[in-house]
Order: structure tokens, then C-alpha cells, then sequence
């Protein structure tokens, strides 16, 4: 990327009156240079069977060439025309809540050979009418796709098939999955059952896996179609989105990223998240890490919020503030979803830059700015690298784990991945994320491990070979639980990387007013332990809490072990955010990565890198409503939007919701 | 109606022995002299297909004759019988959940031609039957006759129809129903997906209108049959009912009732409330006003409470007050549902006027009280003609389109109407309500317009005139936001009507800890807004009210401009009830409707009108558990429950509960 | 039965690697004396249709009589194999949420003939082979068996039959179930639609009794099989539970224990209780009253916890206390499900006597002496005979009509019979259950009878006498409400049993804020009602207490009356628990019962028998965390655990959560 692309998501053919040359005079005065379309218009794009009409396409590449406006073309099957629908109902997705009904987006059986049909005549169509224009700098491939719970008769036969290629025969399966237990042993191909109604954890998961990888085998598709056509310098991308609770919330459960992002030459990724008083950065740190470590590299946000809902309509400079966030995880290009408000249908009030009345609005103005700087910036602040000593690995095999086994109190994965995230983040310590089938574990002085609950042998001998040539792990409690088919490991606990840490239980409980003594806990603190606990018994670790109850005191509840040249650390249980901030400081510490940014804390965020011209630069965010003054804690630089020099233990001013970058 | 009617609804056929004259005896002492009959079973009079049996509505014909007590007859159609089911399953309606099971009443699809043939035929068997008999009085059709949300092929298909009928073409509804969005575009007639599982409001809302449709087509129907066999001076009515959330709440979301009120010769309501100490009137002026406002004129109140719910059991005195409630609304009739307590099923705890013993009890007690002034005071109390100067209008399509896009806190259309109406109630303002396409405007001196969502072009700028020609409107936020088809205008709001309120916004937001400041908010006063604010930037308007918020500031709450020779009052927000009650004060002074009646109020409740004989009536009630006193602040004249004089200024005791009627 | 039997569930087809010689070493250390196996593998004994492989049946009978372990043998057919399900679909049960998935257990149509036709073949295959072995001392006829709701076109046909078998013609039901409501009435056999979307909840219920019958049926059939190759001495046993709300709760709404239990040699149960902080010893009593009175004897706890769920597991002591508490009510068998915790599946964490590491535990460790005990102390402990002198009368009919007819705020029947079963607990009043129809009344001085909504006249009329015979009867609200096919009565209430009663009412109200007053109220008590009240107008019957409340003062709440030579009690609200305790303490004086044992109460729990040696035991319990004192209330004796003498008077420790069991 040679330039900082600023966005929008544009559809002309939602537009209640003409108003391309309009909209394209606003783009231009907000310094809007790039604009994604195409991806939902389907039905519009061909109104019947074989009869295409890319006009609006069209008039908009043409439109915005001329006004100088990059163009990302989308390929339009993540919803599908009516007239397929009719056609053939069967293109709609049975689930386990039965079987499909039109209306909606995602609803199609991605495995679907009309589906598949259609969208490829459509993708070659679309494709190759546009590769050649100039305004085209890239595609995107269907949108945030998902299996959509997939599970017909015809999803079920492929998956009885991954199963006897996977595990080879009835009897290891019947074994691994534990299928004698109620009688839903399997013995003979012809009975294997419908995992519909399955109660069995190991091969519900197991079907979530499968269904996984035909998202992988979707979107290769795709890539490959589209990579026919593409022109040299476009590139292919995909919208990943996350797990949602009413915002991006952790890792997306029904897709791998860390595979389904390999085909593509670009990661693309929408990240929304709460705002007003309520922003705090983190989600789009989160997604940010997520999207920059599927290939090491810069990515595009391609869409994010502008007024959105009424609950999250930005005060006065939190959207410049979300813009520089983006940029400051690394991202290259900043799009809202959407450039209009939509006067129709179920997204009428997620509000786009401009209102439903399509004239400015303080929040288009504030973008305004955001385009402005981007440009003047763009050079110092595009293609960002980070390189940083910290990992947390994360798994999708975990995730639907806990999906089958919540924790008492109703918690999932992603509450552990972001009770230790989030804290990470507030000590201002970056982090790439790693996948459990990481070979790189050695790039990191640390990793973190939330809850990796479901995984195999070697991933787990992999993290004790790293702990004992140097590396440092923190594991929450229920890593190294069970193995990857969800079979719990029958040696004590935690299993395999007792090893490392030194620490064994084969007890665990749910907490009722525990709460924590030992050297983590401070004098006149008294912290509580919700969730989940394990009774540890420490064999060569240190203990750094034990539990503070009449019964269950005798056990630790946090612990850290040497083991070779690093360190071990385990939280049995989920202690309150203090606590996990300390734990986590600590193994920052033994880590030998604590950096002077560890000094400043949350509402006062830093993230830096080095940017093309070997600079480092760091943004100084002041995520609160209080104006503040920081003592600067690095080298001397300037500060790039006031163009103002500033020397080390100078005080520097953030407004509300305010933004420094300095280049040091 | 040349008397008053104190009625209950009685179901000979469920008597679990033989009961009719004890039952005959024991009504006359309670001065019941009308009941309602039929409507509930028909699988009794037609026990199989083609076979009748009206015994039982010929022995309680007769008897009541023989009593003097008159007999309204209901068409038995709102429950089908079990032969029919079998015979047929297809006269259950399909909804959205499915098909549909036979049990309960009102599951039928009123456009079955298999369920309309039987219910013609019963209807004609049973009306000429009956019409000639001295005891029939008048005729009910049906039963709180919704659609039952049917949404079957068949009715897709008439939709389909009336798609074309009313838009013409499908490039005209793609547009108007932003359709493109989502590749929802329809591009063939033959392809028109059924709306059952869509995602477009605009489509949604116009399918709930359509099911309205089919009601007033049903209605009207049987209407047409009773009407070839009805007798002069008998009477056709129909019991419309509202939006129930535990009790009667708000409009009626599945029938329009001022279309589907049309042919009747009278309409008639059934009105639940909550009742002890949550006792308040409300909904019983409420349901009145509606109903009085339909055919401008008396109506009957076909079905209230009398024991009903074990949490309903009314108070000593409630029950009087609630029978005289009615009547100071402009009822000509109160009838109980029901007589009885039912011995088996589902309706067990909806207890009657006696219980399930079938003897005396404390409420059947009272209500020979009511029976016996009803009968005295019929000629005083009969006929109230009320011309009311305040209006509020309501709307089905807003309603709908509220279903579609609730407030962020979950609220409804019904409850602005309700926070609005209510404190109209407690400030003893009586109203009409009148309906979008309204022609009477010039009636009313001031109109309330609670989240008028979707409306025509042309209903706002009727009212825009009416402000012009010196009326005043009261409008809630929402108003003008979309036009009929539910399509955010894409003006700057409120759209159209801004030019009477001279105010405009283009952000709304979901407050957070907002509070009011600005000369509606007196000093000490500290005003909540919840669930929906809008950001308005006055024009001509003049201020009532700001936000108090750090952020939002700057914006407007509450305006009230000068236009024409009217004021267009314009509340940006869901303020709390007592500054809604200021604003809705100030907009009946500055209409210059203010009366004595608003220098009382709430729990002292004033309503009034004119009797036959031209002599004012007023109510006075009492709707508190305390005994209370006023200053009796009208004209000289007697009150009619005691016979005592009463003069301007003289001390009035109103008991607990407790009700005076004054004749001036 | 020759011995305590301490027992575990035994899976070895469950096992992750071979470990048979292992556990059972492990269950000897332990005290194990017998093991439940097979009852949950039927996939694994017949892999296919008609090939069968009881291998791991044979080996474990094998080496379990080596090591002197007595082996308990299930029939497997409470959870259908894969191949099943695949040949006949129809053998899974179509319930009213629709038709069965594969996957869980219980979830046959248990009169399907596909279905009984393997039943009946695994059964005689596995019965025959396993009876002569010389280990087996019994067998368990399925598991946990219920209706499960079955509700299919064939049961629906099999119901309508069973109607005409019961009450002859259609004009009899159509009165007593009332159906010309809502045009239910049914004129025709062919009419007779499916109940599935019944709103009559005396045809719902009688569907529920038809749907128990059906289990009765089933079971009796099963043990009609095994009963054909059992040796002498061998017994059959059920696995009865109860109303499962998150644990054992009351009355198990899907079986008509007293019914169902007829066919079987000895009464089987299973039992899981709160623990930690919350055990109480409740659900143990209870259960073991219920299953005790079943057939007048000992009975069998075929499964309880051992660690069960995370917030279950037991502190140090809990494992013992619970133990002896099963003994303490007639228990001649502990066993607990189960030995190992499951590695696959969705009893993951319901955890075993050992955790997932299959080593030792605290839980295991204490179990080991609990073994010894039992042990040592089996001749003194087995075969515990008890004579209660009060009996609380339950009934599944009026559990049934309670589930159509909740309580206003959602009570349920059992709700009641917790309520007062709880306070006799606490008063350490013993008691057995009696069912509606039982002739043995004058075995008891008091019976409780909570809720008793729906039953025939004859059991109130017996009721009547009973008291009138000397007999003491406290009832709560509700009962005599309606007959046995739920009609509510149309005489004054509370029907037939006024007469014993001496009160009457025809009102109900939910009530809110409304206390009481009167005798049983003490100086500075404020007691609260809650959830119903009945307005109770007393006649011959002494008042206890009236309801404190402005509208509802003059109104009895609880009524005690003497009637022939015995009283009957009317408590007609539900009171907070003192009040209950207060009521039934009177009664229980009024009774002549009250022992030594009332004098103390909960936390300190007294329970006692006869032993085969004539001797009284008393087991004297701590529910607590605090170690306590008491004075030693009883004969001299000696307390068996410890073998101390104890003389009256003398001072007793008991430890947190510890019991002493005392022979005198």
C-alpha cells in the first residue's frame, strides 16, 4: 500500500434520489479516497437468471475514476436475488432451527452446487467487466461469511465422509468421541446419525470444525475465481468480523481466521464497537492485533462505524480518535459502514457519515479532519510494522469447547480471552496473536494463553519445549484440559503442561465467595474469584495466591513455575481485573519486555511501531472524557498534527478523546 | 338507545347443571337486564357439519323474554368446531410459527373459503332464526376479530396482488420499498418471496396493513349477512379490543378500528384494566374515548371485568366506580364478562360476577346496586354527548412501523400514546381520537400526535394547514419521520412538518443520564429523558426545554413555534411524566381550552357531557383508596346518587373509591 | 436384605484405557461392595441388529465376583442405539414440540412396537445370560423412565380409546371436561383432535394421566420379562426420581410412583441435593420418605452424588453426612453415580467418586471411610424400621392441574409441598407419603395434605371420616378445589371437605403486601403472605389467624376445626415458613406425636428406626459448618461410629457437618 486509503461503503443503488455527483463532491471535501461497493446487490446486479445489469456499477467506477476515488469491488453472494430463492429453495441453508426462510443475508447453504453456480457465473461476470478499470484497486470477497450453521442432509454425508478420512474407522471414532456413553455408538457408516441432536460434545465439535473448513474452502474458491481475473496491483481481501455481543466482542467462532485468511493477499476486517462513554479502544486494538497477525502485515479495516446506532453516536472527537486508533494497530485504511444512512429495511438506524437526510452533519464534518490528515500524514503513518515481544494464542477448537461446556456461570471463551486481553491492552503492552498450530513460538518472550481448553499433544509439548529454552507462558485455568477431539485427558491436570507448570488438580469448583490471600494480594485488598476454580496443589511452583475459604484454603489458586530457562505462570481460577493486571505485569516483567509504556496506563493508551522511513511512531491516546496531561516518556520527536516539537518529560496535553502521534 | 344497558355475557352451555332460572332470578336482582349469548359456541349449535342444534339459545331466548332481560346474539365464528378441523385442517391460518393447531379460539385463517362457507351458513341459520324473536335486541359479529397473523400461500398470494393493485409496478415498489438493499430486489411478479421471513420493515409494515385489510373485508361481510335478516331497531356491533399486555394498553396493533368499524350500526369495546390499588381509570377513558370516537357516538362496552384475576378482585365500591366510569366516557351499556365463574379450561381464574359456587358473593352484591341506580338514572345518564375540544391522533401504520424499529429501550408505539395520554387523563383533559385521513380537524382546537413514524405527505401537510389556520398540535418525537410506505424521509427531520415546528434535526440518540434545563424545568426540578432523544436545532421555534448533557448540550428538547395563527409543539424526547404534563398544560392554555376541570386532578377525576335532556353531567371520581374532599367548583345542581343539592363552592365528599354525578 | 450395600454405577465401556483390575482394587480400598452396570450401553451390547457382544458384561461379572463385589444389571433401553433410529425413525417419540432427534437418552415413544420389539429381545438375551451368574444379586428394569411426552398420532388414538374405556359417551366428557367452551365440544369419535394444542386443561390433564399409565405399562412389562429368569434371592428394582430443579425437588410429575412401583421386588431411587453450603439433608429425607413408603420398606439408592457439579462438590464430611442421612431414612444401599467421571460427552462435569485423573481424591478418600463404617456397622444399621404416626398425602393429579392452574406468581404444586414438608423436616417430624387413593388413613394421627386441587369426591369424603374418626388433617389452600377430572366444584369452597373443615369461601386474591394477625401471630411477628389467599369465612372453625390487610381484614387466613373426634386444619394462604412451622407444631400437638425429637431442630436433624435386633437408632445430625453441642435428649445408649456410651443428658459433640448415631 503506498498511501492511506480513507472510506466508505457505498450504495448507489439504495440512493432514494440521483445523487452520485453529489455524494462523490461530499467524498471528496471529507477526503474520502476510496469506496467499497457491489457486495450486496445481488438482485439488482442481475434482475433475473442469466440477465445482468452492472449499470450501477458501472457509472460509479466511471464516476469515481474521474474524481480520482479508489474503487474495492465486492463480489455480491453473501445474499442471494429472490428469483434463486424461487427457483431453487434448496440453495437456502437447513440448520439445526430447520429449515431456511428468504429475507435475510447468509441464510444460503455455502455448499450449495446452484448456489455455487450462480455465484460463480456472477463473479467471472462482475470480475472480468471490471478488472480492467482504472478505478479498481482491489476486491473483496463475499462479506463476512460464515457457514450460517449449515447442517442438511447433504452437509451431514460430506461430514460423515471427513470423518471416516479423518479417523479412518468406526471403532477409534466410537474410542476418541466417547460415543458408548448413551448408546450413541456407531457401528456401521450407514447409522451414523444426524450430529444435529447429538449430545456429545466431542462430535458436536467436530462438526463446528467441519463446517469451519468449508468456509476455507469457500472463500479459496472465490480467491481463485477472482485471481483469474485481477490485474497486477489489485489486490484480493476478506471481511472478517468477530463474535458478536451487540459490538465485536473475541474471536469469530464459526470461521478460522488464521486459515481462511491464506488465499487472500490482503487481511480486511470490520470492527465495531461501543462508543460515547463508553469507548475505551479496545475492541479495535483487538481486532486491529487479530487482523495484522493473520499475515504479519498491514490490513484494511474495511468497515467500521460512523454515527451507527443511537447509542453510539460519536461525541465531538471520538471518530477522529477511533480513525487514528485503527491506524495505530497497524491498519492502512479506515472505511465506515456506510457512507448513508439506509431509508429502508433492518439497518435503517445503523446511521452511516451522513444522515438519512444526506446533507452534513457534525460528524461528517468531523471526518472532515480525519481525510485531511490522513493525506497530509499518509506518508508518515501508512505501512506501520510492529514487531512485538508478546503473543497471546488463541483457538477456535477452545472456543467451541467451551460452547459445549460453559463455565457454571454461563461464561464462554471469549470472557477469558478478554478478562486477560483487555488487561494487556490497559497496561499498554501490544500483542500479535498466535494460533495453536503456531510454529513461531520463538519470535515472542511471551505468550498467553486464555483457556485452551480443547487441544493436541504437540501443541502442548510445544509450549513446554518453549518454556524450557526461555520462553514465559501464562495459562488460565483450563488449558491442556482436554485433547482436540474434546476428550478430557484422563492424567491429573492441567495434563501435559503440568510439566511446565509445575502444578497439578484433579478438583475444581464453582466459586461462592472465594476470594485470594498470598504475595499477589496487597495489603487491605480483598480480591474476589468468580466463574471457576481449580484446587491446585503447586509441586515445584511458587504459589502467588491461594484461595482465601474455610474449605478450600489449603489450595493455590495462582501459581508460577521455573522450568528450564523460563517461567511458567497458571491462573486457576478468574480473579477480578486487579489481579489479572498484576499476574500479567509480573510475567511481563519475568519476561524482560517491560517497556517505559508500561509506565502510563489506561485512559492513557500508547501504540507505536516503525513506519516506512524507519521511525518510530507512537500514539498517546487519551481514552476518557477529562481532559490530561501526560509527562512525555520517550525520545525527542514532533508531534505530526500540531507539527510541534517535544522533548522527553515535556508535558503534553490530551484533550478528551485525544489523540498525539510523535515521531521520535 | 332509549336506556341504559347493565348486562353479562351468558353461556348456558357451559352450566354444569341446570341453572337458567335460578340464574334468570338472581340476574333480576342484580338489575341485569341484557345479555350476551352464542358467540363462543358453535360446535354446540352445529354439533356436526350440517347438523344444528339451537336448543340452548332457544330456552335462554325465551326465558329472558319471559324476564324482561333483552338478549344481544353473537355470530359463533371466532371458534371453530372440532368436525370442521378434521374435516378441513386447512382452515387454520399459517403463520410465521407455522402451522397451526387446533385448541384454542381465533386460529383460523379468515380468508378460507372451507371456514367462510360454514360461517355463512351458520350465520344465516342462526340470525334467521333469532331476528324474529321479541328478546333480540341486536347482533355481535364475531369476537375481537384480528387476523390471527395469517400468512399462508394463499394469503401471499392475494398480497401479491394487492402489491400490484396498489403500486403498480415492481420498479416502483423496489424503489419505494428499498428493495435492492440486501439483494431483497423483486424483479418478477413470479418471484415475490413470501414476507414471512423478511427483513424489510417497509415490506413487513405493508403486509400488517394488508392483514388489517382482511379484517374490515371480514367484518364487513358479516355484517352484510346479519343485515338481510335483522329486524328494525336491532342493532349490529362488533367487540373491538386493544393492544393487550395483561390488560387493554394502547391501539389495537391488528385492526384498524376506524375502517373496520364502518358498517356497524354501533361499536361496541371489551376494556380490562388493572384494578385494587392499581385501579385508575385510564384505560377504561381510554377505551371509551377510542370507541366513543369511532362512530362519534355512544357505544356499548360489550365485555368488562367484574372478579376476573385473582389480582383484579375489585376493592369494595370499585366495582361501581368502574360501571359509572364507563358511562362518564359515553358508554350506554356495561356488561361483565362474565356471568359465571367457568368450572373447566383455560379461562378457570377468569372469575364472573358470581364465582364458581354460582351464589351470591361480595361483588355480585354491589352490582345489585349498580343495576338498581342504572335503572333509576337511565334517563339522566343515558345518551352523553360529549364535544370535546383536544383530539389525539393515532395511527395503525406508525404502530406497525414501531413494531419494526422499537425505541433502543425496547418501547412501543402504544407507549408514547399512553405517556402522553395518560397525563392528558390526570389532568381531566377529555379527548377524541381521531385517525390519519381525518377530515375533522377544524373540530379541535388542539391535537396530540404521539410518534406519528410513517404517515402520507398529505396528513402532514393537513396538519401543517390546520396550524396555519390557527389550530395547535402537540407533537411527539418521531413525527414525520417516514412516509407510508415506511421510508425515512430523506429531508432533514421531522420532514414536512418541520415547517409548522421550525425546528430540524438529523442525529438522534439513546440517553444516557440526560437530563432537561431551559424554562419548562422549574427550579429544584431535575427532569429524566429516557429511551429516545433527538438533537434539534431550533429555527423559529421557541425553546421549553435542552438537554442538560456534557455532550448534547447545545441541542434542543422541546420547542414550541408560532405558525399561521396556531402553535406546533414539538417534543425531541421521552421526557418524564411531569414535564409532559407541563407541556401538554401549556399547549391547552395556549389553545385556549384550559377549564375548571384542569384545576383538579389525578386521583380526583372530572369527566362530563350532556344528557338527553340538554343538563350538563359531571362526574366525579374518586380513584384512591382514601376519602377525599373537594370544593365542588361547577355550577349549582344536584347530585344524582343521593338526590342532594349542591352548590358552587360547597364541600364534596368523595369516599374512597368513590363516585359523584352532578347534574348542573 | 443381608447387609448395607455401598455401591458405585460402573461403566467399562466408558473407560479411556483398560483399567478394570485397577478400579476394582481401587473400589475394595474403597468398601464398594456392589456395582450398577449396563443400563446406559445398548449400543455397545447390540452393535448392530441382531448381533450382540456382552463381552464387557461378562468380564466385569467375572472379576467383580472374584473380588466379591455383588453386581446390580440394567436393562439398556432407556437409550436407543444409532441403528435403531436409522431403520425406524418412528421409534423416537413425536412430543409436542415436534418429532424426536437422535442424540439424548429418553426420547422413545415408549409404546412403539419397532421399539419394544428390541426391547424385549436385548432384554431376554442380556437377562438369560447374565441370571445364573453368581454376582449378580439383582437387576434395575431401565432407568429414570417416563413418558417423555410422547404425543403421536398413535398414542393420540390410544388416548381416545382410553377415553371410551373411562367415561363411556361423548355428552359425558364433553360436560365433565367442559368442551362446549370455546367450541371444544366433541360430537364425534372421529372428531376427537389431537390435545397437543389443548387449552382445556381437564382433557391436558387427563392426557397426562393416560401418558402415566403408558410408564406403568412399560415398566410392568419390562419386569414381567426379567422376572422370567430371575433366581431366587435376585431382586428387580427401579430407578424412580423426582421433579428435577437442577436437583431432586418433589413429586415426579411423569410417574405415578405408588403405581408404578407395584410390580417391583424392592424400590429403587435416585437422589441429588445442593450441597456445600446449602446441603440441608431435605432431598434426602424426602426421597427417602417417598421411596420408603412405596412399598412399607428399605429401599435402594441406586444413585446419588458423589462429586457431582462444580458447585456440589463436598466439603470434608458432606460425603459421610449424606451417606448416613440415606441410612437415617430407610436406606439399605448407597450408591453413587458413578464410579469415574466421563471424558466425552455432555456428563463431562458430573462428576464421579473420582475425578477425570481416575487416581484417589479427598471425595474418594472419604468415601474409603465411609465404606469401613458401613462395614463394621452393617449389622446395627440395615433393614431400619420405621412406624410414622403423620403422613402427608400427595397426588400427581393435582400436580398436574397445578401445572395448568400456577400460582399467580408461577408456584407450582410442588412449591407447596416443599413448603410444608421443609417446616416437618426442620421439627424433626418424620413422615411417610400416602397417595389419594390409599386405605391405610388410620395408620397415621396427622395427615399434611398440601394443594390436593384435583381429587375425586371419594377421597375427600374418606378424609372426612378420617378426622371425624379421630383423625388430624391439615390442608392447604387449594385443595378440594376441583374433582379428578379437574372441574373446579360449583359448591361453596372448599367442597366436600368444608364439612370436616368448618369454613367456607368463594373468593381468591393474589395477594400484595397483606400480613396476618391473630392467634398464631406473635407479639413483634410481622408475617407475610405470599403467592394466594383465600378469603375464608369461618363457620364452626376456630380462627388462628386473619388476614392484616385495609380491604381483606375481615377475612379468616387459617382455621383449625374440630370435627367428630379429630380436628382438621385449613391453613388457606401460603405464610412465610415460621407461621408454617407454627401451624404444623400445633397439629402436630393436637395430634398427640409430639416426641423428644421436635424439642430440637434444623440445623440439628434427628432421623430413627428400629433395627433388625429391635434396638432404636437415632441418627443425630449437624446441617451445618459450625461445629455444635447438644444435650444428649434421648435413653442412654451408645454412639456407634465412636463406641462411646452415652447417657441422657449428656453433652454431644458434632462436628461441621457430622452426625452420631445412637443405640438405645
Amino acid at each position: 500500500m503506498d498511501k492511506l486509503l480513507y472510506g466508505v461503503a457505498y450504495y448507489d443503488e439504495y440512493m432514494p434520489y440521483e445523487r452520485l455527483a453529489e455524494d462523490i463532491r461530499m467524498m471528496k471535501e471529507a477526503g474520502i479516497n476510496v469506496v467499497r461497493i457491489a457486495e450486496s446487490t445481488w438482485s439488482t446486479h442481475e434482475p433475473q437468471n442469466g440477465v445482468f445489469d452492472f449499470s450501477s456499477v458501472d457509472r460509479v467506477l466511471d464516476a469515481m475514476h474521474d474524481a480520482g476515488i479508489h474503487v474495492i469491488v465486492g463480489t455480491p453472494t453473501y445474499a442471494v436475488p429472490t428469483w434463486m430463492v424461487k427457483e431453487h429453495p434448496e440453495v437456502l441453508a437447513e440448520t439445526p432451527r430447520g429449515p431456511g426462510k428468504y429475507g435475510a443475508r447468509q441464510i444460503m447453504d455455502i455448499t450449495n452446487p446452484a448456489y455455487l453456480f450462480y455465484a460463480e457465473r456472477i463473479i467471472r461476470k462482475l470480475i472480468s467487466r471490471v478488472a480492467a478499470h482504472p478505478a479498481v484497486i482491489g476486491y473483496q470477497t463475499d462479506n463476512e461469511t460464515k457457514h450460517y450453521d449449515t447442517a442438511g442432509a447433504n452437509v451431514q454425508l460430506r461430514f460423515v465422509k471427513y470423518m471416516r478420512d479423518t479417523y479412518g474407522d468406526l471403532d477409534a471414532i466410537n474410542k476418541r468421541f466417547g460415543l458408548d456413553y448413551w448408546s450413541n455408538r456407531i457401528n456401521g457408516w450407514e447409522d451414523f446419525p444426524s450430529v444435529v441432536g447429538t449430545i456429545n460434545g466431542s462430535l458436536g465439535a467436530e462438526f463446528a470444525k467441519f463446517q469451519r473448513l468449508l468456509v476455507n474452502e469457500f472463500l479459496a474458491w472465490q480467491v481463485s475465481l477472482v485471481n483469474e481475473y485481477k490485474r497486477l496491483g489489485q489486490f484480493v481481501t476478506q471481511n472478517f468480523d468477530f463474535e458478536w455481543r451487540g459490538h465485536s466482542f473475541g474471536v469469530q467462532p464459526s470461521v478460522d481466521h488464521f486459515a481462511a485468511s491464506e488465499p487472500f493477499d490482503i487481511a480486511g476486517v470490520d470492527i465495531y464497537h461501543p462508543s460515547q462513554d463508553k469507548l475505551t479502544g479496545i475492541e479495535i486494538a483487538f481486532g486491529g492485533d487479530m487482523t495484522r497477525s493473520l499475515k504479519h502485515s498491514n490490513y484494511l479495516v474495511l468497515e467500521t462505524q460512523a454515527q451507527a446506532f443511537p447509542n453510539w453516536t460519536p461525541y465531538p472527537g471520538q471518530l477522529r480518535q477511533l480513525a487514528f486508533s485503527h491506524l495505530a494497530s497497524g491498519a492502512n485504511m479506515v472505511a465506515y459502514w456506510h457512507w448513508h444512512s439506509i431509508h429502508n429495511s433492518i439497518e435503517t438506524y445503523w446511521k452511516g457519515l451522513l444522515s438519512h437526510d444526506l446533507g452534513p452533519n457534525p460528524v461528517y464534518n468531523e471526518a472532515k479532519t480525519i481525510g485531511a490528515d490522513f493525506q497530509r500524514l499518509s506518508a508518515e503513518l501508512v505501512n506501520l510494522r510492529k514487531t512485538n515481544k508478546v503473543a497471546m494464542l488463541v483457538s477456535n477448537e477452545a472456543l467451541t469447547a467451551m460452547e459445549w461446556f460453559k463455565l457454571p456461570d454461563g461464561k464462554l471463551y471469549n470472557d477469558v480471552v478478554r478478562a486477560l486481553y483487555d488487561e494487556l491492552y490497559k497496561l499498554n503492552v501490544e500483542i500479535d496473536f498466535i494460533s495453536p498450530s503456531s510454529a513461531d513460538l520463538d519470535r515472542y518472550k511471551l505468550i498467553i494463553v486464555p483457556a485452551l481448553y480443547a487441544a493436541p499433544d504437540n501443541c502442548l509439548q510445544r509450549l513446554n519445549e518453549y518454556v524450557k529454552r526461555g520462553g514465559h507462558v501464562v495459562y488460565s485455568f483450563k488449558s491442556g484440559f482436554a485433547d482436540e477431539t474434546v476428550k478430557v485427558r484422563h492424567s491429573l491436570q492441567p495434563g501435559i503442561i503440568q510439566e511446565a507448570c509445575g502444578v497439578t488438580y484433579n478438583m475444581f469448583i464453582a466459586p461462592d465467595q472465594v476470594g485470594l490471600r498470598g504475595p499477589i494480594v496487597a495489603e487491605g485488598e480483598s480480591p474476589a474469584v468468580e466463574s471457576w476454580m481449580e484446587l491446585l496443589t503447586p509441586g515445584s511452583a511458587e504459589v502467588l495466591a491461594w484461595y482465601d475459604h474455610k474449605q478450600w484454603g489449603e489450595y493455590a489458586a495462582i501459581t508460577r513455575n521455573r522450568y528450564g530457562s523460563g517461567t511458567a505462570t497458571y491462573i486457576g481460577c478468574l480473579p477480578d481485573a486487579a489481579i489479572i493486571r498484576k499476574v500479567l505485569a509480573g510475567a511481563v516483567r519475568e519476561a524482560g519486555v517491560w517497556e517505559t509504556a508500561q509506565e502510563l496506563s489506561f485512559p492513557i493508551i500508547i501504540r507505536s511501531g516503525i513506519n516506512e522511513a524507519g521511525k518510530q511512531i507512537r500514539y498517546y491516546f487519551n481514552y476518557s472524557g477529562d481532559q490530561t496531561e501526560i509527562r512525555y516518556p520517550h525520545g525527542d520527536g514532533v508531534e505530526l498534527l500540531s507539527g510541534i516539537v517535544v522533548k522527553a518529560g515535556d508535558t503534553v496535553r490530551l484533550p478528551a478523546w485525544g489523540v498525539a502521534i510523535i515521531k521520535a
